[in-house]
């Protein structure tokens, strides 16, 4: 249980520790910025992007705990840019200072298995899934489910990666090979109407505060587009809020939680299936940074450091982008489109896959 | 005369140089880092501000050419946030690396006499003023204007400092002993509707975006309050940019540049008299980031860069406050109000009369 001292408001000046160095945790810092506040970004990679926007920056393993107890000792709290982060090493810090969202989401995230079967058992629906820890387990799911389904590794997936598109008569032993024999999980793909997520803020004191839904469109497992507002009815945002803001409390989480929706359209029971959550901010935000008065990371710093949470509030219509690889670099081009905010990581190399920027496109 | 290679657009991830590391240095950094870009801040004060919001800092005197020649070899281009920087400093710079906006608008802006004779001469409307570099020239410039007029030393002064108001009758000797014997202007008192300020952003191909006029409410000689739209009527505002875009041009400006008027209220020949410029970004233009899809603080970086100009655009009417002084030790308070977008400057003394960070309110 956090202490009362832990549930008071750090005051403007205090120090934020970020665990990642990529462009969330670039944009965190940035943030945090704004506000007054100092941070102290740790991340194992020496070039790491928000390692540039700040004057506090260390660079260590995620699992070295005297490297960690040190940057803890240096910040007023620790917040974290990826769900992969070390449980062990969450809990290590939390007895040194408080790290918010906490160990808990992380656990809970990192596993798919152990994530599905967290969201069930809070009553919210998920596409059919099976787990899968040997090939008869695979050959028994694909039976069942007799249609389309993806093979995931429980642990380590992002962007598509650890993914295995499979056809009901799929050869189950070469699937398992291909994923390296690694303990997985089997989802049925379903017919959705659109993919959304809800962004939700929650407070030290409970409170919530919802983003827009945006309609999601990926390309080759990462995300490519996300327009506000999205294809939702208000009566199925309020109903993907809901579902969000359970999670949320389920995990006594504090900062932004992303959980991604399939929306199955209108009239369709039930209308949304939760996909998978990341305890963080998250891509299908970074129009808030541009559309709204108040960021996910702005949020997601205030409530990380117990303050109110600002509105959500979104004042225009966005479109936003992401920019993959060598896309960046028709940053010339793109930086002269009107109505167009575009943002940049300050990543060295473009490689393939890699998000190097995003754009917002308003409409004002 | 800027060669051909220095009129290239920078690429993401050039370090762009920033003289100065207090609150506008730290908005200019954070609005860099946005577009890629890396800062390096050169400050004379350990404590500034901008230190906090990047890896690369200097401290060192504006006047210490060895080690700004240091600095000037670190970075692609070097711009300023304030217009008392040494003309020469800045000369010295510009043989290494581009200074932009440049020598000229500083030489122009660091003395009120040479600023009100600048303008003149391109025959755009001043408040009345005189030369005072004797208590003689006080005398004759009071009885000639027989009206309530500010005594300003020519150099140096910011924020109300270096002013003094006078009646017609005032003393004379004691009001030139009160400005140390520094040589001054006088500057008539004129009955205007309100003050604004036109912030035009101006690209190395000259090319111009104005920003909406505010209207700017003063208290103690400190900006208290700028609200958009302001009460200028559409003509004024059109008339104001016309002006402002004319100075632009004659100082061969790229960067904001930031031109103080006053409105004499509809009707009124001349409608606009200018008031100061200012060869950065500006106080009254603070309510771009959170009502504007590019801020000034973007388009400031976007033009030294030589990138395309963003969109001045604004979505939101907006009114924006100072913090000042102890008002900031409200930033819980004010952190709570749905709609303020709170801005922290993350200094450390709240001394009076310090801007400590400002807000703006969006109507939404």
């Amino acid at each position: 249980m956090p202490s009362i001292k832990q549930l008071e408001p750090l005051p403007p000046g205090s120090t934020i520790g970020i665990l990642g160095g990529g462009q969330l945790g670039r944009m965190l810092s940035l943030a945090a910025a704004r506000l007054g506040f100092k941070t102290h970004v740790y991340s194992d990679d020496p070039d790491s992007p928000a390692f540039e926007v700040t004057s506090r920056a260390t660079h260590g393993g995620y699992g070295d705990l005297p490297h960690l107890e040190t940057f803890a000792h240096q910040v007023d709290v620790v917040t974290y840019e990826f769900e992969n982060v070390p449980v062990e090493a969450a809990r290590h810090i939390d007895g040194i200072v408080p790290v918010r969202p906490g160990a808990r989401a992380l656990e809970v995230a990192q596993d798919r298995l152990v994530e599905k079967q967290f969201v069930c058992d809070l009553g919210i629906a998920v596409a059919p899934f099976a787990e899968v820890s040997h090939r008869r387990d695979l050959i028994a799911a694909l039976q069942r489910f007799k249609s389309p389904s993806i093979l995931k590794t429980r642990r380590l997936g992002y962007d598509g990666k650890g993914q295995l598109s499979l056809a009901p008569d799929a050869d189950a032993a070469a699937a398992v090979a291909a994923l390296g024999h690694r303990a997985a999980i089997l989802e049925q793909r379903v017919a959705f109407a659109c993919e959304t997520s809800v962004l939700v803020a929650r407070g030290v004191d409970g409170a919530v505060a919802y983003y827009d839904c945006p309609t999601n469109t990926p390309a080759g497992g990462i995300l490519r587009r996300s327009v506000v507002p999205g294809a939702l009815s208000p009566a199925a945002v309020a109903e993907a809020q809901e579902m969000a803001s359970r999670i949320a409390a389920a995990l006594d989480y504090v900062g932004v939680l992303a959980v991604e929706m399939f929306y199955m359209g209108e009239g369709a029971s039930p209308a949304l299936l939760v996909n998978e959550i990341a305890p963080r901010v998250h891509n299908s935000g970074h129009w808030t940074i541009d559309a709204c008065g108040c960021s996910q990371f702005e949020n997601h710093i205030r409530a990380v450091a117990g303050w109110p949470l600002g509105s959500p509030a979104r004042h225009s219509d966005a479109v936003m982008e992401n920019l993959i690889g060598d896309e960046a670099d028709h940053w010339h081009a793109l930086s002269a489109e009107p109505g167009t905010c575009l943002h940049l990581y300050g990543k060295r190399e473009a490689r393939e896959g890699r998000k190097m920027g995003h754009l917002t496109r308003l409409k004002v």
